[in-house]
């Protein structure tokens, strides 16, 4: 995949006193093996050198990578004001994150590169300069001119994808903030997504209940029948193929998960669950909903063992992979 | 496994037209395969001869099933007043199901049987015959004089083992039922049942958050604080070995599973999607705090394809493998 017909994918750093920079490096030297296509790296070459002794190779424009992407690591410089240690964050190093999702982000809404994959950035240094976003999805989003109520967060792994209705709110507020407008929307968002990044033309989206048993009509909550139904019934009405309620607990094992091409679920660890017990090394956080296409690994900066050479960097090469196969499935559809 | 030192086991058919009776037919049938001990059938033996040509045995006392069960399904008769068709249950089966469970519990607690393996009953035919517990495991507790807030229910299968702290009730209902009392209940039966059934010393007990990554210390939720971690500090001060509050969506992938042997989850779907992802063919529901071994294949009567030879009985062969397993396993430590 060394020289994929879309363009260079930008990869940033993320933080840089984080695992960030040791796993890019890792995927370039795995990139034959993790059957990578050509891509930039994003940050300061610093955070690289510190903790990987590979050749790196600046460059100033995404389309150089593919010249360099055979002999070293293309990097787009982004130069914090001074250089952090692996597992020492500070606000330099923040605002280096920052700066390196912007530029990526912008070189891909340019169409300088193909797709960004954004690296583990740490929200508490962030919000120590005065980021005021839930995550870098939303910061992505405004970024790209769409709400962030009109984005949605799929978790996808080889045999499962999935995209929770809820994210990070306390678990006995979850009953009350479901809607079926909130439902349909996420709904929308995820079939689309799965037509546009997936390739799916006439995709199967299956919806979870709230409750035990899907609530066993009505006996064990209400929200099914008041809430969930009503959103399926509008979402078939638009010509859509949606399935359920179902039972969460017997939605996700393989004779299961063939009869559908994303299961939507009413919140975090419903959806999360699944997809992590399953694909714990290769599941992908695809941003649904945007112009343009955005994968992340799923997992945080990592700290506590940054700068040791432990850090797994087949989540990332995951998220790399799944960017470059949205990438090509857009450029059919478009 | 055809001569187990402890004596046979007893296994209620369950409700005569469901699939019980053709999976325990099958499960006898594949007896080698499936590397099963002897068993003894208890119900309706019309129920079998309905939907299976083999060869059954009328016997009297478990102890029977020894010298039958290499030529012949051993079966304690429980006749109903009528024989139902296999798909359409009647208040005659809803008795003949509660007479076996009754039999095979007795058998049981006599020591006549090493442990009782129960077929799917129907709670809505139970229901109509007066029937007032929830399932079969409140009713297996009171008959053996422990009280159902004493008991529970553990998923097993060959690498994940979990207990739901709440069960049946709405999901915005979880959080306020939660206490720390409760959780410890529900550990301490854990964790007995871990050294008496499954034969571990000295048990590692995963207990799980409520809210996404496990409140974030607080800023999902305060229940962690509040509720889990107390009850994690007063299991661990009577010397239990206990990890946690875990974010559930971290805590079932292979690595994590191998550092515990069960987890303590903090409702339904919780512990269920989990092991069904996993497990779906070979969960077993085990009932612990009971005097008795008690165990059951995690589905229900499957009314809509009783006797058209369609149900698998890998689920009740689980069950019977996990009962003879605890079985040996008490044996050793008592």
């Amino acid at each position: 995949m060394a020289h994929a017909p879309f363009g260079p994918l930008a990869v940033s750093l993320g933080d840089p006193a984080g695992i960030g920079p040791e796993v890019v490096a890792k995927c370039w030297d795995g990139r034959d093996g993790f059957n990578l296509p050509a891509f930039v790296a994003i940050g300061d070459p610093r955070s690289i050198t510190n903790v990987w002794d590979g050749p790196i190779e600046i460059v100033e424009d995404p389309r150089q990578a593919d010249a360099v992407f055979d002999h070293a690591l293309p990097v787009i410089q982004i130069a914090a004001a001074s250089a952090d240690a692996p597992g020492q964050p500070s606000v330099h190093g923040a605002h280096c994150s920052l700066d390196s999702l912007e530029i990526a982000v912008g070189l891909t809404r340019s169409g300088s590169a193909a797709a960004v994959v954004t690296g583990p950035v740490s929200k508490e240094q962030l919000y120590s300069i005065g980021f005021s976003h839930p995550g870098q999805t939303e910061f992505v989003a405004e970024r790209c001119g769409v709400g962030s109520g009109n984005v949605a967060m799929m978790l996808a792994g080889p045999t499962l994808r999935t995209v929770p209705v809820t994210t990070h709110l306390p678990l006995a507020d979850v009953a009350q903030r479901l809607s079926p407008g909130l439902i349909e929307a996420r709904g929308r968002t995820t079939l689309r997504g799965l037509q546009r990044n997936f390739g799916i033309a006439n995709p199967v989206l299956a919806i979870s209940g709230l409750n035990p048993h899907a609530g066993e009509g009505g006996m064990l909550g209400r929200e099914e029948v008041e809430i969930i139904e009503p959103a399926i019934a509008a979402l078939r009405a638009e010509g859509w193929r949606v399935t359920g309620p179902h039972p969460a607990d017997t939605m996700f094992h393989a004779a299961a998960r063939a009869r559908y091409d994303a299961a939507l679920c009413m919140y975090h660890d419903q959806a999360l669950i699944p997809v992590k017990a399953l694909h714990f090394e290769d599941g992908v956080n695809v941003t649904l909903g945007l112009p343009i296409i955005r994968t992340a690994p799923d997992h945080g900066t990592a700290f506590d063992i940054a700068g040791q050479d432990r850090a797994d960097p087949r989540p990332l090469a995951a998220a790399i992979r799944m960017a470059a196969i949205c990438a090509a499935n857009r450029e059919v559809a478009e």
